[in-house]
């Protein structure tokens, strides 16, 4: 259950020198799917501007909130934690981390203060100045033939990890109806075994390969009572046709 | 190291009843970013169209290979795995996994044939019937108050969990340089130590808070030989400037 999910309230994300406003937006909006709020825009091209509240789709409130800021410095006043974003950390002597290590250890840091999660201009990252500002840097696994992520759909990978680090991943799962027990299993197995006996289907001094199948298949899917009912039914019905 | 990154190519990424065609190019492009390369169109409701190429963005290739099909059964056909998406996966009553899980399963039933994902529409997502025909459902972690992905982004999120899933999430690593040995290090602290001392910095009758705090520091950064060599440099100047 959402563990820490409070924690991404301390986390900034901060795009620097964006070119298009559009993208300021849609980054906005993938923030605000994942739970972040914080938005930090050092030296925008263009900004504010009605492409970046179109493409933020509703996120406006992360937009109203962001901070406009001069440098990369005001940006990270105050962080325990900066991780630079970087689709070409090669050029990098710190350390590297991986997208989903990186999320984990913001979301650690984050009990202790402030953390930032920085992307860079559209056309070339991050410059090796503004990665040696931060503590750490992070690349996104991609197809090192078409690494063409855009800031957004970086952004969204980046925010989606930090959720899934904050609240353990935890989805939503489908209630499980009453189990069968184990005796009414077991009359399930019996019932079968007469019945395809009595098809002809199975050699009662044979029934070695058939009924371990069986019995491992509806292990695999543990029965539920009604579903045994059902099964029994139509065993019955069989049975019925089969005139016994 | 890659271990699985060739089974990317038995994934199917399935877009059902797709309203925008500029969706379905910025899908491909996502997909194209992780390496996957099959795309399933059901019945779009504008394909081929230019705005699709437009968002592609380079990942036309995904796009002209793009298999166009008019119902989900065709488009499932021959899979050994279908995984539904489902922002409400509520009213399902089957499987629910998060999107990492199901990447994970969906990269172990990829050495076994075919694998889909499959998305539904912008306005609705998959219907009750669809999700039905999926053995399994996923669900990507979000903001529940506003859990608006738009389906480029929940492709690009599922994408790079099945990038990660396949090749272990594995990034560049920045080589490390030699590292300092332990006597190395040891004479750094000894020199330290005195140095401290004859600055009146360090007493050395009680040097028990100082030292273990530059010790832990350095241990966690695991010192390089030639940062040892920059640190004995600094203290001999400071050495030289006490006049010892």
């Amino acid at each position: 259950m959402p563990a820490n999910v409070d924690r991404l309230s301390a986390v900034r994300i901060v795009l620097v020198a964006t070119s298009h406003p559009g993208n300021i937006g849609a980054a906005a909006r993938a923030m605000l799917t994942m739970g972040l709020r914080r938005l930090v825009l050092v030296d925008p091209r263009r900004y504010p501007d009605p492409e970046a509240t179109a493409l933020a789709s509703g996120a406006t409130e992360v937009l109203e909130g962001a901070r406009l800021v001069a440098t990369l410095d005001e940006a990270l006043h105050g962080c325990v934690l900066a991780v630079g974003l970087s689709a070409r950390p090669r050029e990098f002597a710190g350390r590297v981390l991986s997208a989903r290590e990186a999320a984990g250890e913001a979301i650690a840091h984050a009990s202790h203060g402030d953390v930032a999660l920085v992307f860079g201009t559209e056309m070339s990252g991050l410059s090796n100045d503004e990665l040696a500002r931060c503590g750490v840097v992070a690349t996104i696994p991609a197809n090192s033939e078409f690494a063409s992520l855009n800031l957004a759909a970086a952004v969204q990978v980046v925010a989606y990890e930090l959720r899934v680090a904050a609240d353990g991943g935890e989805v939503w799962r489908a209630p499980r109806f009453a189990p069968a027990t184990y005796d009414e299993i077991e009359a399930l197995y019996e019932h079968g075994s007469r019945t395809l006996a009595a098809m002809r289907f199975l050699d009662p001094q044979m029934p070695r390969r058939l009924l371990p199948r069986l019995r491992r298949l509806f292990a695999r899917a543990g029965l539920e009572r009604e579903e045994v009912s059902i099964l029994r039914g139509i065993l019955a019905r069989i049975d019925q046709r089969l005139g016994r």
